[in-house]
């Protein structure tokens, strides 16, 4: 007996079917209840509920709470199972080296065992983390990307410059096989600067006509630089009309017109997970693709569900992954907020203002907690003058924590600096301190030029 | 009416049925008749050929030859078309930018229109040269080449290391389709050195304990160097069975001895048409995939079939490329020689020596056709002091050309120089001037540590 390969397990019409994407994706669910989302939500949430207790990884992260299959029914009882983060994930590896006891393939008959779509985190922060799927959970997590894209009006006639890196890490490959597979336009897969350079990346982007590009938002404002410097013009010589990816500290309207008025859309999702939410042509806020994604947001001081209008820990459980790894309760450490109100678009999914920090990147100034790397965003909003580029530093004077954020602006005036603290202090609670630097002169320290993440915090404590 | 997307456009058992792989491959071929093999070659041109007639580069290049459609009627006729190679695409990109008009899109009805997998060459000789797939195109070659690394003894237990890189070559965008898809094994895309640093490399390999190396062989056998720097065994600490590739001057032995032993296997294939022949467990030569490539072996200087035994331009005709860039009589420039004898697996395919030189990189000297690419391997398997590295440099001195070799070995006497001199002038049939360098000298000059493809001939005339 042979084993299925990717295509075999793929069950394409059953993904089509269960997750909707392009037209019959608005036909579905605009107008749908909440309740009848929910009961999609909960069918779903079984299947996944009842793979992981066959995987070794929750079979103790469960026990050890004393949790029994039987205390979970169903949906409504997911807050009785812990969270769990990447650490966990790590500790796993560590003791079942060297993909870790998460995967639940030996769950599987030897003949019935999908085959292992395998990449790693960068591993900039230690050593790199297994990121596991199967055909089924690839595809579908490019799905929902793909139902983004054609959310923000990305289609076949695209030509989509992707600068996602390749290697071991999935970025790259993922946004590959979702324009590929599910959006049908033309991809060139220049990667990082590392990968292809940036002056042959603006050469690519002219020679090809490129209508969209995809990626980090840094480095996608800094192509921009490059395009110039090469005599180049944004926009016209390079015919963007989209940008996708996420944005970091530059502003939306700085972004686009660095592009020559591109339209810029905001998405966010883990390695792990894949695409949770995104923005759609509304652009008010991320819509969470909550047919496959079952988000909640917690607080980060005591881990209950946040307030309407807090900040919290988004906490992933994927309705989708019943094949290779299950997710339930995926504590991301990632920080976000629920925007309020009717979505524009019909839809049955609650909304989100997006990536505003790490909360285990946080800094506790006063009792207020900060996340550096959503304070760009508040400055460049505010301040045209700022180029988005920043980093900040935390010490401890005699036992009381500082912080200074190094601003890079491109002019500047005597008041400028009293300014941005004023509006730091008014926005987040707590006063900030100000320095005033040159454009570039934060590079060296963010990494913003080889790091498709830059480092906005340097803790000196 | 919607466009197909990838999966629509794919026809995954149509592809199985027509293209069997596992041990579906062997069950067809096995036993089979080369005038079946044709019959079944010969329906499958038919398709190409009359989607080549609707496209506009082939309507130009047969039609400035005075052909018709008529004049064509089968394989038999294939003759009687003219060869073109990268330089007549890379003419139709630039009357046609930005991809040429060899793609035959605009031949589908708009909402029959397959999606464009696009990706580049690596543009290291000029501007990078557009490669495009259709879905069913790209999934064929993939599957010929998981055949391929099936019939080599790769399995979905294997851990494989791809160092192919990524960004727009395509080299590692089409092995890891072909390992998802088509193998199932755990696959690492570490890439080349620039996107994963050869030190991480090898810790990645030892931590996910890696059974398998893909890639073109001199950066393999970097890696074994780096892990013995790194303190681990190669074969033991990195238990390796199998390498595949693209082996250049190093020999199979030594290969095998970097790698603890590791089974060694060659495989061929070039951007647009992907994987043309491979070696399978006999190791009698490369089983050209005849059910799927026609490949004709034409003598540099004539362009007439080579006689039996004599070496030749590779001239390849895709016979499942119907969907996006029909491939017909494409000149490959890459020169091989076929293997006698009936074919030790029982298949009706020819057998390949291997990649043998570039006929756009040869050297005539006194008459002789010289294959700098190829000189390496000639001194590597009778030599086991020379570790696989050179260069050739030819000069023109009062009008007449001479080459001198400079190859690495790791200790000398005073007799290596005269023997391997003596060795080449057997072998060639003409003088080449030996000079013998330590281990890293040629480094600088055939890019050894940084290009796929490294450099092996320096042209002072």
């Amino acid at each position: 007996m042979t084993q299925p390969n990717y295509f075999d397990s793929l069950n394409y019409p059953g993904i089509l079917d269960a997750y909707p994407t392009g037209a019959a994706f608005l036909d579905t669910y605009r107008g749908m209840s909440r309740d009848e989302l929910h009961a999609r939500q909960d069918a779903q949430f079984r299947k996944v509920l009842k793979f992981a207790w066959q995987v070794p990884f929750y079979q103790r992260l469960w026990g050890d709470k004393g949790i029994e299959a039987g205390d979970i029914g169903s949906l409504a009882d997911i807050a009785k199972l812990p969270t769990y983060s990447k650490s966990d994930l790590m500790a796993s590896v560590e003791a079942h080296p060297p993909i870790g006891d998460f995967h639940g393939l030996d769950s599987y008959a030897q003949d019935e065992r999908p085959c292992l779509i395998f990449q790693t985190t960068s591993g900039t922060t230690g050593r790199p983390q297994p990121l596991l799927f199967g055909p089924k959970s690839r595809e579908v997590q490019s799905l929902l990307l793909g139902r983004l894209y054609a959310l923000q009006g990305l289609n076949r006639r695209d030509v989509i410059h992707s600068v996602y890196g390749h290697g071991m890490v999935n970025g790259g490959h993922y946004v590959r096989e979702t324009i590929n597979h599910w959006v049908g336009a033309q991809l060139l897969t220049a990667g990082t600067g590392i990968e292809t350079r940036s002056a042959n990346q603006v050469a690519l982007m002219q020679a090809f006509q490129v209508t969209a590009i995809v990626g980090f938002g840094d480095f996608i404002k800094r192509l921009s630089e490059v395009a110039r410097e090469e005599g180049l013009e944004p926009g016209v010589d390079i015919p963007v009309r989209i940008i996708s990816g996420h944005m970091g500290a530059e502003s939306r309207e700085s972004m686009s017109e660095a592009w020559g008025g591109a339209e810029v859309f905001d998405w966010y999702g883990v390695g792990d997970t894949g695409c949770i939410a995104g923005e759609g042509p509304d652009q008010t806020g991320l819509h969470i693709m909550e047919d496959a994604q079952y988000l909640e947001l917690l607080d980060v001081d005591t881990g209950q569900p946040v307030e309407t209008d807090g900040m919290g820990d988004m906490v992933c459980t994927c309705l989708f992954k019943d094949d290779v790894f299950p997710i339930i309760r995926f504590q991301t450490h990632d920080v976000s907020r629920e925007v309020a109100g009717e979505n524009p678009l019909g839809l049955p999914f609650r909304r989100l203002e997006g990536f505003l920090g790490r909360s285990d990147n946080m800094v506790k100034l006063r009792g207020i907690n900060i996340y550096p790397q959503g304070i760009g965003a508040l400055i460049s909003a505010a301040f045209p003058v700022a180029t988005g580029e920043y980093i900040c530093r935390v010490t401890r004077l005699s036992g009381r924590d500082e912080m200074t954020v190094s601003v890079e602006v491109t002019e500047t005036d005597g008041s400028l600096r009293d300014s941005i603290e004023a509006h730091l202090r008014t926005r987040l609670g707590v006063g900030i301190a100000v320095e005033l630097v040159a454009p570039g002169e934060t590079a060296a320290e963010s990494g913003i030029e080889t790091r498709q993440k830059p480092i906005r915090l340097i803790d000196e404590r």
